[in-house]
Order: C-alpha cells, then structure tokens, then sequence
C-alpha cells in the first residue's frame, strides 16, 4: 500500500496534539493527549503511541504512514534528542524522543526539531511562505521562538540549536531579566509575557488612566482588548512592542537577506497593532538595499492545525 | 590539458590583486593595477584582461585556467553584477562584471562575490576553517564586512546581498553615524576607522594622559603601538571595543549557531588585545547551551595572499 501520510506531534508543556495529514495538508484524523501527569519518558512515549495506533486504526492508516514528524522545545534534529527542556518534567536532561518513540511505533521513521523550526517547514510546505527559499518565521507566543530557512533548507548550525532569535539582545542597558537568565532578549519583550510586564511596569509608572488598571492579573489578550477599545495605554503598549520587534528584524535581515519575515503565533493576532510600528523599525534600521523591500506576512496556517502540520511536514523529508 | 588552475582576482579601491592559484593554495604567479584611475568599467576590464594574459603567459598556463573567481565591494554571486559601490568610480551604478570579464577572457567562467564573502570561501578551502561546515567570517578592515557559511555554503540570501553584520546595530541610543547612513552600526566601532573614531572620541572627553595626545591624525595602527606600550587609554579602546564586538557576536551565534567565529583583517593584527574582551562579552551575552563553546580563531591565511586565495576559491566551485 501507498505510504501516503504522514503524522505530525506537537509536544506542549501541558498537551500534546498529534494528527495524520495527508500530502495536501489536511489533518485527516488527530487527538490530545496530556504532556504534564508523566514523570518519565517511558510512560508518556507509550502513551503516545497508543494514541497514535487509535488514530491510524480509525483512519484506516495502517501500512499508510511515511513517517511521524515531532516539535517540541529544545527538540534537536541532529540528535533526536529532548535536551533539558525546563517545561518538560521528563526531559530535564537529555531523552532519547525520536529513537524511542520510533522503537514503539514498530520503526515508523521519527524525525525532531524544537517547535519553531517545524513551524518554518509547516508554513514553508503548507502555508505563507511557499515557494520561498529564504525566509526568518518568529513565533510570537509564550516566549519568542525562530526558525531560519535559508536556500530551502532550516537552519540547524552546527550543533542543531540554531535560530534561537528570542534570545538575541533587544535592550542592551537595563534590560528586563528573561527566563533564560540574560538581560534584555528579545523574548522579555514582545512574548505575551512581555507584553503584559510591559503592561504591569507602565501602569506602575505612571498615573495615566487606562482601563488596564481595573485588571487584577494582566494578559497579552486584555492588552489587546484594551486596544480595541480604543485605550491610549494599551496602543502605546503595542507600538512598543513593534518597535522593539522591528529594530531586531532589520539586524535579521542584515544577517540571512530573507525574502519574508512570517509570523505566528498568539501574539501575532495583535497584527492590527502590531504591523504598523514593525515596519516602520523594521525599515528605519535596516540598510537602504532592503528598505522596504523585506515582506512581513503572517501565518496562513489555521490555528487548530497549525502546530500538527508544521510537525508532520518534517516526516514528508524522511 | 587538464584545467588545474584558477584565477583569484581581489578589486580593491584602489587597486586590484590577481593571481593564479594552484589546487594546494600557491600562488604560482600574481600582479597588481591600479583601479582608481578608470572612469567607466570597459577599460579597466580591458587593463584587467591584459594583465591577466601576462601573468597566464609567463606561468604557462594557457589552456588550464579551470575558472576566474572575483572578490569585490558589493559583488552579487547571483548575478556577477558589482551594484553601487561607493568606493569604485566605475560602478556607481551596476556593473555586469563577471559577463565582461568572461567575454574579454575568450568565454573563461566568472564567478563573483563581495570580498568578506570570497574570504570565508578562502578561509574554508585553505585556511583556518577548513572542514568547517558552520562559522562566521567577520572581517575587521576599514569597515566591517562578514562571510556567512552554514552547512559548508556561503549564504547569499534571497537577493545575494546577505551577510552585512557590519551594518548590525552596536549601539542604539545615541549610537555613531555609519558610513551606510544609519547610526549605531557595528563597523562605526569595530572596524580600524572605528578604533580611530573611539580614540579621537574619548581624547576630547577626558584629560587621562595618553602618549596618543601628541599624535595629528591617529589610525588604529597608532593605537595598537601605544597598546604596546603600555598606554593605558590605548587598552581601554581595545576592550572597549572588543566589547562591542562580543556582545554582537553572541547574537550571531544565536542565529546561526556556528563552530566558529573567524576574524580576519587588518584589525584583527591586534589579536592579543583583543581576543579577551571579545571572548568574555561573546560568553557572557550568549545562551548557556553555547556558553565557552564556540570557537574565536584568526585566519591562518598569508595576509599577502589572503585577498587572491578567498577570490580563487570560488573558481573552484565553477
């Protein structure tokens, strides 16, 4: 029988989505399984794979499946590895994921990478960027995550932990500490952590009413509520935002010429508020031979599918 | 006769190097022209071209030129154009020149680069990178220019002018003019001009004794002998400046993850004031997965023969 699909797993803090996905990007069949009740790896892989063979039998899928392609954080595609992803419990140190993973699927092809990257080979094999050979895809959720595709191909350098962008530095002089322990990345700004500290410090330091202050516990979404409505506060919020976005994009540029810059993710439903200043820091900051000419377009991936597709992208290269 | 030989051509602003290389790496033959003199491309290629038959006559090399690889401001691998180049009156506008050059050299294949690019390849074919698929090749002249390679190819971009980390933000707020029109850029502190700028800077801001007083017109060269002597303001501008050059090569590695950052140039000569700074800033600004993990060399190349080497080995790929 043809091996015609392929299945794709976004491994989450809390869930993890998986699907079968045929060659022209539908998710035919999927489910969710917890990520967080498991200690160890084992238990979560076996798990895993009995969900899978419930998928497959449901979608009549056996003998079908090409290989299973997974995103996770600190994923590492050379590898096959987890390696110490704190959100994980049962990879503070290094798991074998593919390897295993594979062994329990009856040596079903595996292939890994961290969330950001499998989100590039999504969007590059079923969305946005199509047919682009070189562009950066940002995704703009919990914290800041890149992946870099240059000549067709994700960028994994040298020891697979490329394209780590959020981290890069956005403010040089008292920048906010971010989770990875540095000063001033590009995370502790424009995540949705960041935007809602941005948030909390501005409300702190000043007096300027905003209808923020009523919040006990401010997100990104009721930054973003707040901007619908019009509040002052709110839009200075997001056109900070993109600036400080759009100042690190022009030194992207700088760096791999790409043709687009696509982004993804929570944050960047804000687009509305958000386009605007990127560009304008995008274009101010970059070198007059690309002023204007970079694109900055957004996942056309539908939300739901998004994560599983970008993951079983990997598998078709199997 | 077998094609065993290539030609490396470095255009500089004021003069131009060509030379034939063997497959070892040896110049075998090399000359000089001027480039400054020349008002429109034709002739200068014309001077070139003759030049070229000279030095392929007395090496008896005719019949085994396998390819001519050309370095060059602004060169465009994608299209053998020369655009707009500031420092070459002959190509304020675009320049075919690898097409030119070809048709002068009976049908000879040309192939074009920017010179911090034609650096890398050299660097990766002969010299300190060598078997190195992932490093950064950053050059440290009058201005500041890199050559990216990942996965053992230089990285050209969506439109052939990728790499420009000179032109990288340094400094935001407040930061120096650039040659290129912005502020703040890497090459306004980290290249000999640069270097310069910092001494000329911090000699009118403060009365700190310094032999570099007595000096009209200082150049990094000056710094570098005060350095040598002892001149405390002089190590102050390399750490200073080594800094700056860290703490943006921690971003670079963040991006593309390389085994190596590779400087070159004549900057670079100042190496034993230099490599302290840059290695603390790089490791204290960079994500701790590569924490005193990547690599800082020199090029290993013969300064005399760098510029030909880098520029022949793309004829290599021809």
């Amino acid at each position: 029988m043809a091996q015609d699909l392929v299945i794709g797993i976004d491994v989450g803090g809390q869930t993890t989505k998986c699907g079968i996905v045929d060659a022209r990007g539908t998710v035919v069949e999927q489910t969710v399984i917890r990520t967080d009740i498991y200690e160890t790896v084992e238990p979560f892989v076996a798990e895993l794979a009995e969900a899978l063979n419930r998928i497959i039998a449901s979608a009549k899928a056996e003998g079908r499946i090409r290989g299973i392609g997974v995103g996770a954080p600190n994923g590492n595609y050379y590898t096959g590895c987890i390696e110490s992803a704190p959100n994980l419990k049962w990879a503070h140190n290094r798991v074998e994921f593919a390897k295993l993973l594979s062994e329990q699927m009856n040596g079903i092809p595996v292939s890994l990478t961290n969330d950001a990257n499998a989100a590039a080979v999504g969007e590059m094999t079923y969305g946005a960027a199509r047919g682009m050979k070189n562009f950066i895809m940002i995704t703009l959720g919990t914290g800041v995550g890149s992946g870099i595709v240059i000549n067709g191909e994700v960028v994994y350098g040298h020891d697979g932990f490329a394209g780590e962008l959020g981290h890069t530095c956005a403010v040089r002089h008292n920048g906010r500490q971010c989770g990875c322990g540095k000063h001033g990345c590009l995370e502790a700004y424009c995540s949705a952590i960041g935007v809602a500290r941005t948030a909390r410090e501005w409300l702190e330091m000043s007096d300027e009413p905003s209808e923020l202050r009523s919040l006990d516990r401010i997100t990104s979404k009721d930054v973003y509520d707040a901007a619908k409505d019009g509040d002052k506060m709110a839009l200075k919020i997001f056109a900070f935002t993109g600036r400080i976005l759009g100042e690190k994009l022009a030194d992207f540029i700088e760096f791999s010429a790409p043709e687009a810059i696509v982004l993804f993710g929570g944050l960047a439903r804000s687009k509305e508020f958000l386009t605007e200043p990127i560009l304008e820091a995008m274009n101010a900051n970059v070198l007059p031979l690309w002023r204007n000419k970079v694109k900055l377009i957004y996942s056309s991936l539908k939300e739901s599918d998004a994560a599983i597709l970008g993951a079983s992208a990997l598998a078709w290269e199997l």
